[in-house]
């Protein structure tokens, strides 16, 4: 088996190496792009954890995962034109480099090549993999619309957040994962299994973004703290703490979210931290991030293979959650 | 065998009982609301005729048919964002309505609706039918791409047009049939010819919308004719005239694409006609659309199945190219 960093360098060259076609220049080249500026490729080293977990080839498994990581690609593409970020990884967004309409069409291309990626996977198991591909692409679009109705929506509850966060990110990480699987002829049960243990895991890794954002040490988080506090993000800890407080907390969160004073950045993140403080929002955080968490490994657990087998995943899901918080 | 208006109207009831989840709203009512401004619903049409000319049940190619429908209107909620169009079928279009970012992520999650439908197929043709709906798909966004990067080039050659309505539009009429054929298991060789008198009748249905829109009669056509011409868009005709045209009338069509003198429009429109005229582009347009009218005939007659159930294809072909010049 090979171990996680192996195969995201392996999965860094053969991104590199997809063959797009020359014409028409502007379809294709933002494509190119979008897929030098680089990333972790968690989601496509998944496909292949998931896959010689259960004793198969990666080789059978890399254009399933080539298709993975096009599609967060796609996602990532369309979602900066939505958020109007100017940079990715430090690099000008395809919008910005090109335009927004070219950033439509290249992202719907992308789309499409993700399909024709996942598409090599063998006759036996290709109804399997779409349709567990196709269910998670309408669900991430699900996500995304809802992550962009909660900015004015006041009255996002912690389920609604949970969900969201589910669809948006999660989910991807349990079909990745399934995929995998089901390539090297795991049975559905096993299979679906996996897909919850990485459904759980996703859903665990962001409520602790969450609260690194917040909480953590701002040089090995490698950015600064409170940047969600700053922009009015509707996290785990801010929903929590609107739900928890009580009338004059509640006043307080209320002012520093409708009234932007310039030079008073520091004090809004220490005072509406301090709210948090009081009221334990990081300790319920984090009993919320365990919950998800141990509930991935039981269905780890439950997966009916020699224990070996699933140690690279464990040690993985253990590497994510020892973030510095 | 149905007929075309039987089958398009049993399309549009069908259309309206896709069931849509409810939540999120701002996703699922944009899509639902795209899919009830109507349209002819050709496409689908064709999938069912495919079909039925080789025997098959309509039923079967029913889901199908859906999600060719969807994606065409998938394609049409990003071209109007491209565009910028404020309607369609006097009805404001969804970026308008609600918004860009709302018209990117629908559109999105039609894509993958698109794909829900078509995996409904028998595992038999499932491979078959995704792959040529999956490379279709990506040719009608190189199309559309090619179409948005003729406005601002000046090189755009007759092969370059051609190519563009080939991918923009007529490989999806030939991908409908080939679907239907599939679906009711025709040979992999008559299902390609298929495609090609699909794909050759869509170019020649292109060039006949040219032809129209500067020599058909308004009041039959339905829009006042001269709109190609006043917003210099490079159809056939304009773009073989600047192939022809002597140093004088270059000059002439060059100084009336570039200058915009208000109130002049019937001016310009008469001038450009009058070159049209001299070089006998009308003509040159109706060989070029004949050429490809009878390509998708030899290619209907290909088929080895009895000359009757290739009647209503033929009817609907003959249909579609006597509108009014």
């Amino acid at each position: 088996m090979h171990s996680v960093s192996t195969l995201q360098q392996l999965l860094e060259n053969e991104l590199q190496k997809i063959q797009f076609p020359g014409h028409p220049k502007d379809l294709y080249d933002p494509i190119r792009y979008m897929l030098s500026v680089g990333g972790k490729r968690l989601r496509p080293a998944l496909v292949m954890m998931g896959c010689e977990m259960f004793e198969g080839k990666i080789n059978d498994a890399l254009p399933a995962a080539l298709g993975i990581e096009v599609f967060h690609n796609f996602t990532l593409m369309h979602d900066d034109i939505m958020d109007k970020a100017p940079l990715r990884r430090s690099k000008a967004t395809v919008h910005e480099k090109w335009n927004s309409d070219i950033a439509i069409l290249s992202g719907d291309t992308m789309f499409v090549k993700a399909y024709q990626l996942i598409l090599s996977v063998d006759d036996k198991y290709l109804r399997s993999v779409i349709s567990v591909f196709t269910q998670t692409a309408a669900e991430v679009c699900e996500g995304q619309q809802m992550d962009m109705s909660f900015e004015n929506d006041h009255s996002v509850s912690i389920t609604d957040y949970l969900r969201m966060i589910e669809l948006k990110t999660a989910v991807l990480l349990g079909c990745a994962l399934q995929i995998g699987a089901t390539i090297a002829g795991a049975n559905n049960k096993d299979a679906k299994h996996l897909y919850e243990f990485g459904k759980h895991l996703g859903i665990a890794f962001q409520l602790q973004d969450d609260l690194l954002d917040v909480y953590g040490d701002s040089k090995k988080f490698g950015k600064q703290t409170g940047g969600d506090i700053l922009s009015n993000k509707k996290t785990f800890l801010l929903l929590k703490a609107q739900e928890l407080s009580n009338a004059l907390q509640r006043q307080t969160l209320n002012q520093w979210m409708t009234v932007n004073i310039s030079g008073s950045e520091q004090q809004k993140i220490t005072e509406v931290k301090g709210i948090f403080d009081t009221l334990d929002i990081p300790l319920l955080a984090k009993m919320e991030m365990e919950n998800h968490y141990n509930n991935a490994l039981h269905h780890l657990d439950a997966i009916k293979i020699n224990a070996n087998n699933k140690t690279i995943l464990k040690e993985f899901a253990e590497q994510l959650m020892v973030r510095e918080v």
